[in-house]
């Protein structure tokens, strides 16, 4: 049964050029260069810094975020045995046309005399509004095709933008490093697509999904870039000076410490204590997502620290039995775990950040009452966070908020509950479900020959087709 | 027919030792480092920072060339199945050699007290000069010896330090991402090389020039770390501030829109519709070749996305149809297709930018005649241009000058126009031609056993050799 | 004989929970955010920038280090062709603990106000200390478990820290590039406990211990990342303005001329003459331990060179030479060769340091004798110089203590020689001696299916396997 419904030929390039013309359009209309003179809604256009700065200056730490996004998910995906072409070629296109798209969406809500003026702020943001997109392709990953996924690309990152809009603008909640509105929103926004896409033929593992020795090195790859560069996901967008600084900081121990408890629990839930590439590929990154919320706040570096340590156990339980049962029960076939690396890790960040608020506000009332330094356990928290909070009210009202915007996004992408932004991304999953857009059949999932002019595998494939030469001249 | 003399011992480390020596020699007497005192002929020694700027501004963005260098270019050549050592081996060996030989050729035009003051801008530049030997080695990848491609690079850097400085110097002529002075110029150099080493019995495609699973992946590294950094390749060198920010932006802009073009075309001319790692691994790099020559220019985020647009058609037809024909009708042998990655697109990056000067100078006239401003589809361009040119005249001259350095470049490598940079590299490769250089037999071309010490490839090639064994004994 | 005490199950888990706890706590208690206010000891707090400066000035070159810890060291031992997951998964592992280890260890000797506080800098020096570990991991790769490697982890990263004190503060030697204090001290650390964990049985090479042609290209992202961003190791530390600049300069020519020396010696030691890929991989490197003690000084770029020359010569002819009779006669087990890439590369980086510091000596006092300039072969050395040092004497002074720093730290893991130092890494070879921490069968050695759960390898294992059902089918 060759691949009779799954010819792109036509249906592919019609789509991303159409695509590609209307984003040129778009931006012909709306985009223009940064000149550095409008008002600032940025973070970096702070009051401190009148005299006319270098519109280059978050340049690097862009850089590290645009490795994470292409290197970074790219070569995560990488694990499969035979889906690296799509892994890191797919996560090419789909990122390309995120940015753009992204950068219109997100710009719409910030024009600035009819026009959204692109600096380097902007094209970071233009990026994170790609992870989303990412991440929910690792939830289906294998089983959609080019097609399926430029729809998902549209229709996600336009839901995101009005999310992000929402959670971030109106109800000023904090989210510096973004664990709820991309992670969590990403993640829960795949598992109802994925859940949508549901194929039951592949309930008993497909053969082609899981990894070999060498996709697994390359998997690796991935893994480390955005290990080392997540400090710059978390802070780019952190206002300049010592929240950047402290958001950098709280990020590098809080991985740091993922590490350790991710590689224990590894190999603790193994029978013979051996370690397993799933979890070192992704659970030592879950660190990275879960402080993400409160990275920039006062949490001290031992409290960035507890919060990847835990991060680092319940991303690995996951892989090791959530995974499963999710696959089993709900009919969510979650390809790379991305539940577990950004659904769970991300909630975790947003309760860390609501327990940081909250001890911040308690330690700042315990100050005004007592008329001391609270000492012990917690440390002291209002100093800085004083300072960098306007007002006492608007922190206290955010830690409110903030369980509002959580459970707002959090159900973002779950079938269970009901809200405005969960039924677009199962609207999204019924429309990518329609059976026109040459979605793989069942047994050519994970495999990159059905999309790609795949080479032959030297010995191996020739010595196959010699082994059959073989048989038939044995038989002959 | 093992390699008789293919032998490098002595003939190559004699030479690597012999150049090496003489560099250090040319060191010692005109290198020193930069006191940051002398008056600045570089971009960077603008007259409104008047305090003592940090050295290292430009840090970052070199170690992204860098990368782009050693990374990008090394492992793109990858895809080679049996030539991976070589490809990223000697890409590192030569990129070594010519950013050495680079720096004294750039610099002896630039001379400072008698002495060539090395900084950051200075270490860009000769980055930049090893890209124009790393383009021409992907022209003749595989059919040449160590000795050989040292010797290109002595002659190749030094023709191009001089072509570079009577374009950029004498004719004033605007490249500041180097499309025509590095890609073009690279290109057509190579190729003239290849056309001279034209080998008849390549004909026919030889068993090695292709590529394995796992090698299209190696090269996807090079692909995903030149895209990526690309934006630092075209800004490095321009004037900070806006003029830096357009050249990120519209790099960035046209590289998105490249690889929604290259990935459609890709499908659209393959029967199945499938892509070809080819055409993603190179065409969507295109996009930012093209860009280089008006990457500082005011020519709109979406003026940057038609340009990359238009070269991921143009460079995704050309690896499809245009190759095949340099092959077979014209003797050119062109293993990695830098006719279509650089060539092409580095030529339409000329011309792209003689559109957007006259565009400008147009828009300013009519501003000039009207009194008003032009609306509609071209945008307003002289707002920020008129700020940016020193005078309107300049522009205008450049404007005529760029189309005759253009030509002047182009044919750099051509073997059908005759000029003197043309001598020259039909010269270096008749020099290269000769027969004492350990070039490899034709059977052993494209492959890394001639010149490396390759390991047994486990399994495989165990197994082969145990099959040999296995008929001799079935024999027996 | 299944790994029958090497299961980890218990042992791995326990120890790294309670060590990443123990961590947690100790950061409670000892380490705070830096708020910029203390007087400076570090570097970069120098008088001369008296407005409150960006405290994320350093982090491009902090990310470039991290970069070179993670996917450098990481990568590089990824060429032995079963244990890659081991190499880049251990590697992230024990840096992950050593760097918060490394930031308690190097800050206890900094108290302020009883606080470690966190800054990039910092972050740096603890990024440094775990390179120590990760130069002995590359002498004990394939040998040792998880177990025993976190407790190398401890044991080294603490007398690193004391020994680094004592060279660094009280005896104030320069070492900017840390040849000395971080390569020549791991090298020879891991030398005494490879020495202490001698196996007899591997004398005849393991089958496993060699590459595949694929996990050598896996190693060549290690090498060019460490090749590329040395001159931000080299420099990250140094005194920002002109030294940095000197320091990244020096670094980046010294590792060019060592590309050149490497290849053609490795070229002139192999009886064919092909380049051998364990020094391509490892001697292009070492011109960047050898400048590291003398980066920043005003060596001139060909002084630069000339020790990256010489480093390069050394390294190579190291492997070919003197890796087998260490092994062979003295029973140090070298895997990586860490001796020919950072023991006498660091060592001839403390020479170099001599050379230089006594060459501007003599340089200064001929020109106080004379009141000329000297001319000829050696440099005008003194003109920075002066400027750098704050007194002449210090630095006469410093001269001195070099010799002495050097050999306090060179034998530091010698067995030969004796002193605290070197006491302790004998005893931590002999505590990682003991029975019971799980260390790998001889015939388990360089495999990582001891200790990770490894996928089959397709067609292979699954062709072999079947071969096996075969014979027996055969037999049957």
């Amino acid at each position: 049964m060759p691949a009779y419904s799954t010819n792109m030929r036509l249906k592919f390039p019609i789509l991303a050029l159409t695509l590609e013309i209307i984003t040129i359009i778009l931006f012909a209309v709306f985009v223009d260069y940064d000149d550095g003179k409008h008002g600032g809604h940025g973070a970096h256009n702070t009051t401190h810094h009148e005299e006319k700065k270098d519109p280059l200056t978050l340049y690097p730490m862009f850089q590290d975020v645009h490795v994470m996004i292409f290197i970074g998910f790219g070569f995560l995906m990488t694990f499969l045995k035979r889906y690296g072409f799509s892994s890191v070629g797919l996560n090419l296109l789909l990122a390309a046309f995120a940015l753009q798209w992204g950068l219109i969406m997100q710009g719409l809500w910030h024009l600035d005399d009819g026009k959204i003026k692109v600096s380097i702020f902007k094209m970071i943001n233009a990026d994170f509004s790609t992870a989303t997109v990412l991440i929910s392709f690792g939830a289906v990953l294998g089983k959609t095709s080019p097609v399926q996924l430029l729809i998902m690309t549209i229709l996600e990152i336009t839901i995101f933008s009005i999310n992000e809009h929402l959670v971030a603008e109106i109800l000023e909640a904090n989210d510096v490093g973004a664990s709820m509105i991309i992670h969590a929103f990403g993640a829960y926004f795949g598992l109802a697509v994925a859940r949508m896409l549901y194929r039951p033929a592949l309930r008993n593992s497909h053969e082609n999904d899981g990894s070999v020795y060498h996709s697994d090195l390359f998997a690796m790859i991935g893994t480390v870039f955005l290990w080392m560069f997540w400090p710059s996901f978390n802070s780019a967008i952190a206002e300049s000076g010592t929240d950047q600084l402290m958001a950098v900081t709280n990020t590098y121990f809080s991985l740091a410490a993922c590490v350790l408890s991710a590689y224990a629990v590894s190999s603790l839930v193994e029978h013979k204590g051996k370690l397993d590439m799933v979890h070192i590929q992704n659970a030592t990154l879950a660190g990275g997502v879960a402080v993400g919320t409160c990275a920039d706040m006062d949490i001290g570096p031992f409290g960035a620290m507890i919060i990847g340590f835990v991060a680092g156990i319940v991303s690995t339980l996951g892989f090791k039995f959530l995974t499963p049962i999710l696959a089993s029960n709900l009919g969510i076939q979650d390809t790379c775990g991305v539940h577990n690396l950004h659904g769970m890790p991300g909630i975790l960040g947003g309760i860390a950040g609501i327990v940081a608020v909250g001890a911040a506000l308690a330690s700042s009332l315990g100050f005004a009452l007592v008329g001391g330094t609270i000492t012990g356990g917690w440390r002291d928290c209002h100093s800085l966070s004083f300072k960098k909070s306007t007002s006492h009210l608007n922190r206290q009202f955010s830690y409110f908020i903030k369980l509002c915007s959580l459970f707002y996004t959090m159900p973002a992408g779950k079938h269970i509950f009901n809200n405005t932004v969960n039924n677009f991304s199962i609207c999204t999953g019924l429309i990518m479900k329609l059976p026109f857009w040459g979605q793989p059949p069942d047994q050519n999932c994970f495999d990159d020959s059905i999309y790609w002019e795949v080479p032959g595998e030297e010995e191996e494939e020739e010595g196959e087709e010699s082994l059959a030469h073989g048989d038939q001249k044995a038989e002959a």
